[in-house]
């Protein structure tokens, strides 16, 4: 193997492992969306912060590591921060009613 | 370069950077001690119980990307926490007296 083969094999990884971490926020997202009527749990907030701070220092280690770039990383935060907005935004409408 | 060499660069750019975030933390663990009898502030806890989480976050993340041993991580963090141990025993100490 190249080292280019291999630099491409290591960004490859990251953005994979990344991923895996942003769809397990996701998940949190959805499921907490899907219990907006139900059964709401005041610590999803709380969880998904600390989840959502981790997960912006492991992109940002992988971005320093010269594993992704910083507009890649910066996409992958920010999608998962929008989705964020939308459940808060939900639970503040539901919070009105 | 070839394949290892550039692993091997790679592993040792991780290294670093933990190395770097590691040492922020043992900065505000010590600024921290050093204030135990003067200006104690207790968001301290929650900043470096945030700061240690994340930091655990990034060693997890180079430790799964191939960037170093399992067990060289652990020690990084391992290390931090017995700091951390100390600092929070001493705080403890103070608000016995």
């Amino acid at each position: 193997m190249t080292s280019s083969e291999l630099q491409e094999q290591l960004n490859i990884l990251a953005v994979t492992l990344l991923q895996e971490d942003a769809d397990k926020i996701q998940k949190l997202i959805e499921v907490q969306m899907e219990n907006l009527a139900t059964r709401y749990c005041p610590l999803y907030e709380e969880v998904l912060d600390t989840q959502m701070y981790g997960f912006s220092r492991e992109v940002d280690f992988a971005v320093r590591a010269g594993l992704l770039h910083e507009l890649a990383g910066r996409e992958i935060v920010s999608k998962l921060e929008r989705e964020l907005a939308v459940l808060y935004e939900a639970l503040n409408e539901k919070a009105k009613q």
